[in-house]
């Protein structure tokens, strides 16, 4: 058994990370933090939690195997450091290690607290990146759109073959956090549907330096487009591709066959990535570390598209962070982790 | 006062035209039907009727002005072509006369049982149609879909801009209708986010068709991906459309003031459609019979979209049927409907 | 046309309304009121009232002819004081001048601002004070839960044989205002269920008082107990009775027939309160001013039971102040105000 | 490993025994049944279960250890009488062996197909009937209504003191199960809230056969009324209960903490029930086989009254029984079954 500490405890993240971690075979939670909450139990704050005794700390109390956080960008950066400079493993659930550009990163969450620490980081998407994040000691766990569309997109960029995409997002409302904001009360955003981020969205990096280095190309334009679900997890992301060349025959049914193929041999390996036969929906994850994916031809245009859905609070952060720590430490990669939803 | 006709009532689109003409000031329900529930009141059909007093009847059994059918295809032409005959005005929501091309309505709907009544009939959308509308005695109302994606593209189509365009759009479910369906049961369906029709869907080649003609092109090429939403009702699509030269400013920002413009001339007139400053939602549609759009142009890679909302039953179905109702009748177009939502 | 003041027309109350009053026949909105947003367009703030061209003032700014406030309680009868004092008709939608007697109101609210004005004040509910509300210069419309409860359970209090009565109530969130709170907040609402005010709840003395009054009793002991919706609109209250001797048939059958032929003729006269057939759900209701009846017998254990839906922000507040508005001005009890839910 | 067949698999509780069942470390799922999908893939017919890779089977086809039964009443019994008689132990969904009064049985479901096997079976809820579950070899799993119920008030019939009870108690849709009907169509659920079985409801002999027991009693008189939340898992039952006498203190403060202990000491030793500090609510439950209760009196009338939640299709069906097999195969109760919901 390993020792793990949480980190902001007290947010949908930290606690989906209490939660796995409480029953992860191989982890004992040492020490959970959580500044606002400190002094209470973890089952006050959280009362789904009532079984995992818990007090709520300031600081990290324990010596701790690995730290998990969970903190909002600039003071996840600044509160790791010396955990980093300690030597501790630590997988980062926000936006502070995912950039490898450091001008990019200031463009959108403003000035970086540690920028000397990028280069030590990994991106943690086990899909691209497996290998790597076994030998690393700082992991960046994805945002929850990137992981979706990247997944997506992926086996298309490796290929060569994507020249540019339209990633349009539909996310449940948890991703938007605990804290409290007008778009995400219930009487504004029950029984209704609407676009965010029309002016641009922090995520839309990511997706472009991940899908941009798979394609070994400068740059794959990608227009992303953030929708908001009536409904607390999940994320469907539809990802409209334009291909670089004659790469798909041009029957819709044949070309769709060349897809499903290059999607089956890209995954193959992957225990948590499932090519589906039909169109997947998110309650399919719900709870779950999958990401189902539906590559698609339409029939009267040829247009490409790819469906990927995941549970965003699960594969798109707490799942994919225990992901990462099973690899990192050497455990079986799907320890502590479902691939099935609960549905319905 | 008018003296209108409802066929099949029992609907979700029947009874939201009860509803409506219920409480329109120029028009009296003169009487209703609906087969399987032929001989209850209308109040034991749908209780929230329950201060309109009328029996569902088997045949329209009184003399009527108008007639406004919510039967679905085949069986709305069948039904109405008698009705067409005798010289009565009639609107109907079904998709039987919405196709000019008699082989387009073959592939998605089977052996068109009246073929010889397409000539007569007019394409109910009031902003697109108005003064044919004014003269027609046939009335097509658009689909739920086609109502926000041509309203949605109309601007662009019509400047000759467009070349093609992608619609992602998303739906509640009672566009699915009243009758049972796996797809439609609460359990499958709440708290879950799907995209479907990715064979084809019925309600592309209307799409095709109008913003065709406005484009004076003999095709622009539409990709529809439907999705359903966990919510009753609202439409929101999202239309990516792909200019056809250097209509706009290189710069963003500027860009998107061109759009606005264009969309706010072209729409000046309509009371019902209306460019709005932000991003709309479809609650702010709801039970109204407005479209809300907002033109946009994506601050990295340039990609022109526009977000278009509607409450699908409203002016996707029961509220644009009135608003035809009201031009063919000479009263005020608004006479009945709404511009406001039921929020929150 | 009257010229109507809103005060306060920035939380769901006040938008509720302005969306009744820009449609009412015999109304003109003349200013309205919300110090948090003074300056903006009303429809900056509420999107969906975009055809409403108004701005939002710190004061009421123009003479108008009846004040309609939806304040909450004790900046309600603070703010209203002067235009009471100038004789202007006031609806109120707080709780300032629902409870008769202080000494109750100061436990559950706090200081009275104006304990002087409350005998000059009426309990807005038509059903119970329709003569008094039209000779009202200060009418005090019900609380959300009051309203349904109290005519849920009127006609037995009025035959003089309730004894006590257990009211089991289930409203949806918009009840819980506009303001940002954890208990509002989506992701904990959302797709859950909860009992709260367990240590007791404000609106509990309104229906004693009430209720009470009916009675000619000193004092109807009443359990209330609320729960939360996930939802955004409707009330449905399940009021368990116990009566105070043997009005009933033993015959459970029986019983409920003479239930309903009380509940019937009790209301006879009263547009909006309709006794159903079968049980009613609240989405019939649903932006109607309708209060929906239905009183049972429990077969296997002779339990009086009422079920009593209403949609919280009309009946139980803008609708209700409307159907007041209508009453002191002498227009028609249902001018503005539908009988007929928005459903689905 | 022991061997478990699921026979019909195609519903939610089948379903979800399946999710169960899947991940039990103790079990490995030797066969599924579900006749009208017969011949599919168990991932064709939930994809959620995509990683479970089973034939769903006609008939049980291996020799199994133990048989778990989700058909609904009548036929389950014919079905699992072979079963039952070949010595297999059977843990049965439905209401086939909960009743020990024949004629109760027959009041509401029909004619039973195997009144024989009554005497054999025990009733599956195992804080009440541990040792009995162990030693048997027919378990009847509870309904689910009937384990919220019974554990709200099971500490106050042991102890003699409870007189009567309402139970006014509020599913999610995922307990009418997956068959179509109008009252689980989404647009007419969605949104909504209503009042069911007002003439009676099949699971209240349950209620009165097991706390007239508990209180040695010939009869508690229980009054329940059941009602329809818009939300998929979860119940909720608000017990509001008539005790025998002055057992409790006047001072409701001190009474409610008399309640508290009387309610920790009798769920001591039982790992999925536990008294909450505060309200619990549904979603708390979610997923996990937890029951959580709050017991509470009220200050304004000294009302007793109770709330107590649980996953309906857990610990009110699936995970119940997987409990109830741990007990009769000598395993860890808790195996396979977490107590921790998924939150939010």
């Amino acid at each position: 058994m390993i020792r793990a500490g949480i980190i902001n405890v007290t947010g949908y993240v930290g606690a989906e990370l209490a939660r796995l971690l409480a029953e992860h075979p191989e982890v004992e939670i040492a020490s959970v933090t959580g500044r606002s909450q400190a002094g209470k139990r973890l089952a006050e704050v959280f009362p789904h939690l009532w079984s995992v005794d818990l007090p709520v700390e300031e600081e990290l109390s324990d010596e701790v195997d690995v730290v998990l956080s969970a903190l909002p960008h600039a003071a996840a950066a600044a509160t790791l450091a010396p955990h980093i400079a300690a030597g501790t493993p630590v997988i980062d659930c926000s936006a502070d290690f995912r950039l490898h550009d450091v001008s990019s990163y200031e463009q959108w969450y403003g000035e970086h607290p540690e920028p000397d620490l990028l280069p030590g980081a990994t991106y943690g998407l086990p899909e691209l990146h497996r290998d790597a994040i076994r030998e690393s000691r700082l992991v960046a766990v994805p945002g929850c759109y990137p992981t979706a569309a990247i997944l997506g997109l992926a086996p298309l960029a490796a290929s060569g073959w994507l020249r540019s995409a339209i990633v349009d997002a539909k996310s449940g409302v948890s991703g938007a956090g605990r804290a409290l904001k007008q778009t995400s009360h219930f009487s504004e955003v029950s029984a209704n549907f609407s676009a965010y981020g029309l002016g641009g969205h922090r995520h839309q990096p990511e997706m472009a330096q991940e899908l941009g280095e798979l394609g070994e190309r400068d740059e794959i334009p990608i227009t992303f487009v953030p929708h908001l679900i009536p409904m607390v997890r999940g994320i469907l992301a539809t990802c409209y591709a334009e291909l670089s060349g004659a790469e798909l025959p041009s029957n819709p049914e044949d070309a769709r066959e060349v897809l499903v193929e290059r999607y089956e041999s890209f995954y193959e390996d992957h225990p948590f990535v499932q090519v589906m036969p039909n169109p997947p929906s998110t309650k399919e994850t719900m709870g779950s570390n999958a990401c189902l994916l539906y590559p698609n031809v339409d029939v009267v245009t040829g247009q490409v598209s790819v469906v990927s859905c995941i549970d965003n609070l699960m594969k798109g952060a707490a799942g994919g962070a225990v992901q990462c720590l099973n690899l990192m430490q050497g455990f079986d990669e799907r320890a502590g982790l479902s691939s099935i939803g609960l549905y319905p």
